[in-house]
């Protein structure tokens, strides 16, 4: 594993692998491979030389710090891996050798290896994406009729269900899932463009072997070389970018209900899994804690790509290696949150109980806007208002329920008493009919996202 | 202008006006006007009332200095917004006052006005990029066959056109544009949640009303409320920012080229435009100047979004504040990276007669790499490249030119001589020659851009 | 007040007046006034007409809109305003007005302009400090034997006292101020280059007309003209920047401690305070909101400023104009921050009957680890902390107190009723025994944060 | 090697190292021996179980792979460390086992082996800045007459020298050795605060243990444990930030001037330096390369930081972890930036020549200004101006010079015949007499730099 150790304390080895060395450096290889036979392919080269030359375009055959050491010193990566392929070539043939890495430039090389190493980690992604959602989905029906608090501005408001919530956690991963592979069907693409980027070496060949190298790689085929027009590419890290948002955004939610004041929600509890040997009460919600982390992460990588774009003339000085360098990080972060998410999501431990405890403890009170909206046609909104205001103030003060306080408010007043059906109060202040809405809002939407 | 003194010196009125202090009140006014009618239409309140409300939607008609100081205040812009509204229909009609603004909570009004005000600001940031991308096309085609450096790494690497340079600027904004369009597609949405997202304050008529207003204002319909699920319109930000880096880096090469050393391509000389009364040669670049600044900070900006998606529960605490305070800066930003642009590429002056001499400058050293291949039949790629290296290091020690040097090795050589034409040797120096490669792609490229 | 609406929602007047526009041009017009007066003091120009160009400095004088459109024109905001200064100067005196500006540059009236108003922000951001300091003292030396639970991880871990942790939160604002105040006697600096930096145009005159400059306008003396070599005007920003992530992290413990499930903390109620009309239970935390909002943007603000240090040759492209731009929200929103929590601490609602209630929800689970302590003698360390585990986990299942089922396991064996006290263990148990740690640590730290 | 593929590529070994994972694990031990021997000389447990605790602190003695994979399970790498260094005392001594790591907590173990692994990076780097600033000043030295144009907004502007113009890249780096030794001197500090950072289980004992382990660990000693107060800590970071800023300015210098066209400066020859087999005339500034990524990236590594220091209560959750692993790359980043521009200025290739040709290619025209003062006495200001104005519009089209022009007008005036001497026209374009202003600051600040 080539990731430093405490990126490693947040990643794990399923979320690093796609960008290990070996990884990279086979890619690499694996743009000489398919380089070579498409110009055999198209009749650039002897089939024999593509052969002779893939044959050995295996990462296993070489000394990768040789190479990553000889690459600081050579000022890119490419340059003494294709040396090191040409005199291997060349143990087996001559001529077979000379063709080697013909028309393309160690941009072309690092730019298609970085986009194959996304592929895969896309790949895995959208694997753990879909479970994920599948998890989230099968909680939020579960819970479709579990009234729970709903919380602005980090304060109490008014009643929805944890079955809504949960869909509006799901919702953005459905969406994200689909633009992440909008974003990486044009942006993952072959990188070829030669020297500066005009294909010279390549002569009226260029269209063949794009596409035939395009097809073979998997990648997509660009409209053009995009040695310093990074665009295509960017958009596959703003799409990463934004997920992290999505998942950052559950872990903030997850973290807040799994504080043991408010216990609604906590991750699953494991052996060895985020706890304390001294203290048996503490279950650290370490699926959040990655979620957290690499939200907090992740906006600076995305704004360090973008910073990047400036890349100077064809090819760009500083901007491309930073580029190159801050690219796997973001994407190793991005499948780590989405990893501990779908752990966490497997197993959660929800507490109903306690999601109606909460709203309890509130005396009613976050039932007062619909109180008032009851007494509004008897006495006018601004009068319904002011009562209301005057009650919940009781409420708040004496910790008596306000609507047990409202009651006495309707009997004592013989208007209202007439006007106001004590049945019809109960049913204001009753945290199932409260979620009607949720759940009205929870059935229409349910269903597109079930088939995304 | 609502806009601090260095942010206005980066911005021009035609970008800050669509996000100014009047514009993004009105737009609060018109969701306003927009809910009433919509729910008139509905049948959830008198059309009469509808009409109250909206004839009174005029930010004319208020204190504007007054609102934005009560907003501090009440943590919210939209709580005093709609008070003062509230009273003043009611001295029309207190019927309708009643209504103003049910089921509907601040965040959708500032959601929705700021969804309005950025679908001005990319509608007239597309014309700008329209008339950009048809600059820069007129260009691309006037210059086509004029040879220049192509820079790697900022050193001179081997010849293209200036033509195709240009293309290469352009294909990115001609994609920007269709995928800002798309984002702004889907993520200028309507915001209409009500207290906790449920739309619980329209009952029955949460779609009919949601459908009556998105389509009134314009405004995509979303699939749910999206108080703290920001994706999509975060994804409108992400393009906004890709498009500054694609302009910035338009302005980096523009920056580098109007070098006086380098001389290729300045910016329109006009009275009192970056120019400097003592020193009359000097012509500085104050369109790469804003494309620059921008693209400096727009990625922070993007980052400070991205940030923010952590919003907690059903409306954010900090968060969603800091958004909206650092979203309208973004998007007038690259307007005005546009605009800049726009303005430099409307009568750039471009000087093919410097990009020859830049090249003549380097003594044929940039065709060392085809003169080996022409003779690397004749003495094998290794004998060809080695010969190269010793003339290349001579022309380059003693400024003699390649070409004759070459010429020199040829005849001096039996062997050389049978194989190589001189007039192969000259071909390899020729400039035009070697833009080949850059005209079949310019050819092949340009017409789906011109399309587009 | 020239800040954009919803910058305006989050910053006071107070704390953005500093750098209002007729503040930064009034700083400007003062250069040029002391640049002036500093010339006639050494000899450079004559008394009489250093008064003629004071006697007009001043902004009110001007038609400052007039000078910010025509700034975007010029590429620079001093050339407009030196031009206009010039010919009011004129009309008055011909001499005088052949001398203004002398031996300065643009750069040099912004700078110092800049530096004058963040020096004026500086001097109220401090007199804020003071006064939170003071609160936050006050408030620690209240609680300094107030029980709470301290948390990791969002968890409950041990028993702190609420002195201790407000006095965490204080230290750092203590040494903010100092770092502030160091940072700002170097990083403010007067700004008097010339053209180039050179200061060609004061000829020997150079070092005295800076040092009266400096003295007169309260700015330190630099080294030398810092026109692209910013670090120690970054310093400041750097110090700025701590500073909001020191109040940021007051603001999230306050906004957790705020919720109404943890109930142990709140803002000050006023009317129109983060109060919604609806539901009278409901106070937002608008202190925290805005320590939140500003914790979250100020680290891009920094980010964007170090970004913009790579400023070319001798006067920036791009890079410093976006440094002005970014300049001035920084110490705006720091400001704010201050602002912000300087009005929570000015009244908190503290409440030591839930922080204890919320120790005691625990049922004793919070004193494991020293109750297995005390054991350990006994039983061996591992023997101690198996029964504990046990114990620990019963009293987890079954909401038992964990003090009652370790007194009964120790009088159910007989070793440990021989080994361990009655009164042992009820002192384990005791949150007021328990936060002996956090007073030796609060006594100790107290006098040295008092004294500063 | 523990850095991925392409942040090796731009950081060598040199800069790697020091947080190394072998390099932070035994940073770990470290801690862990210093804690007993501290507890030892305080009397709180015996010297021979301090020993034994001390004997197997050797990184070399465990599965470093098998602890960084227990670490993600655990949510902290403190956990499997401590519990494999107690298993390993306990084969020799269980009484030692039992007081491993007592009163301590993971994040006292994993701060203070970052605090020392950042002390050895910084004392590394103070070496490579204490090179790189010797090398400057001897090439500022060597120059300190050397005439090249001086350029604002990437456009000659007037003659400066080239020495000066090292000595404002040198005095910041000057400037930045001070303030990062004082940052760290404070911020690299022990962590020691135990479980909750009341040090509850040293007892009385925590001052003495603290000042032990600091002193023998070469830290500082903090007024407090740290665990959610960063700012000292985070003061050193900014400082790395405002360095790399440094750096990457002379990056941004140093790559604009060793354009082909612009010629003044290059970065030294060395085999497989930059270069390109097949362009011998090419030499990639690589130098620079290292410089302007690290520059690009450091920014937004700064931002994380301080982003993260909203750590929640007593020990943050994702904030923590994201700072320690954001924390490396900073330090790493900036070391590299720093030695690869020690590398290049041990021998910088100077090219006077180009300085002076690039002077003289603008036919006199930077000198517009000086010579209009020197007409301004017999012409007036407005007068010189507009004279000098048109001689210096007909140089720039027609490529005379315009001292030519200039003695010319003057000698066709008889009134400007006798005021303007041709020797003073003469000395106002003369390149060594304009940097006359360039020499006295020159030597005014030398003395200083030199003695620092």
């Amino acid at each position: 594993m080539s990731l430093p150790l405490f990126d490693r304390f947040l990643a794990p080895v399923d979320a690093a692998a796609p960008f290990d060395d070996i990884a990279l450096i086979q890619a690499m290889f694996d743009f000489e491979a398919a380089l070579a036979r498409a110009q055999a392919a198209a009749g650039m080269i002897p089939a024999v030389s593509a052969g002779a030359i893939a044959s050995v375009c295996k990462a296993e055959l070489y000394d990768l710090d040789a190479l990553a050491a000889a690459s600081t010193r050579a000022g890119s990566l490419a340059i003494p891996l294709v040396k090191e392929l040409t005199h291997t070539v060349s143990l087996y043939s001559a001529e077979a050798s000379a063709v080697v890495h013909k028309g393309s430039t160690s941009q072309d090389v690092q730019d298609t290896a970085m986009a194959l190493c996304t592929r895969r980690s896309l790949d895995a992604l959208d694997a753990v994406l879909a479970r994920l959602i599948a998890s989230l989905l099968d909680l939020a029906e579960q819970h479709a009729d579990t009234p729970m608090l709903a919380r602005t501005l980090m304060q109490p408001a008014q009643v929805t269900s944890f079955g809504l919530k949960v869909l509006n956690w799901t919702a953005p991963l459905v969406r994200c899932r689909t633009r992440l592979r909008d974003a990486a069907s044009r942006g993952l693409a072959l990188q070829l463009g030669g020297a500066i980027g005009t294909q010279a070496g390549l002569g009226l060949h260029a269209g063949a072997v794009s596409r035939h190298m395009a097809d073979a790689l998997g990648l997509a085929l660009p409209a053009s070389p995009w040695h310093t027009q990074r665009d295509e590419w960017l958009r596959v890290a703003m799409e990463a970018g934004v997920l992290a948002g999505c998942l950052g955004k559950i872990g903030t939610d997850l973290a807040l209900m799994a504080q043991v004041e408010v216990g609604e929600l906590s991750e699953p509890a494991a052996p060895g899994r985020g706890g304390s040997s001294a203290m048996p009460h503490k279950r650290n919600p370490v699926g959040a804690l990655v979620a957290l982390a690499v939200a907090q992460r992740t906006p600076h990588r995305v704004a360090a790509l973008l910073g990047a774009m400036g890349q100077q003339h064809e090819r760009g000085l500083g901007t491309w290696q930073a580029e190159l360098a801050e690219w796997p990080g973001l994407f190793i972060g991005v499948h780590a949150s989405a990893l501990a998410l779908a752990d966490v999501f497997a197993a959660p431990d929800v507490r109903p109980d306690r999601m109606r405890r909460n709203i309890d403890a509130l005396h009613g009170l976050v039932f007062a806007e619909p109180a008032a909206a009851l007494l509004a046609p008897a006495l006018g909104k601004a009068g319904a208002h002011t009562l209301l205001e005057q009650l919940s103030g009781d409420a708040a003060r004496d910790g008596h329920p306000l609507e047990g306080l409202m009651l006495a408010a309707v009997q004592a007043d013989p208007a209202l008493r007439k006007a106001v059906d004590a049945a019809a109060v109960k049913r204001v202040f009753d945290p199932q009919v409260a979620l009607a809405a949720a759940r009205r809002q929870f059935d229409e939407r349910l269903p597109a996202l079930r088939a995304a």
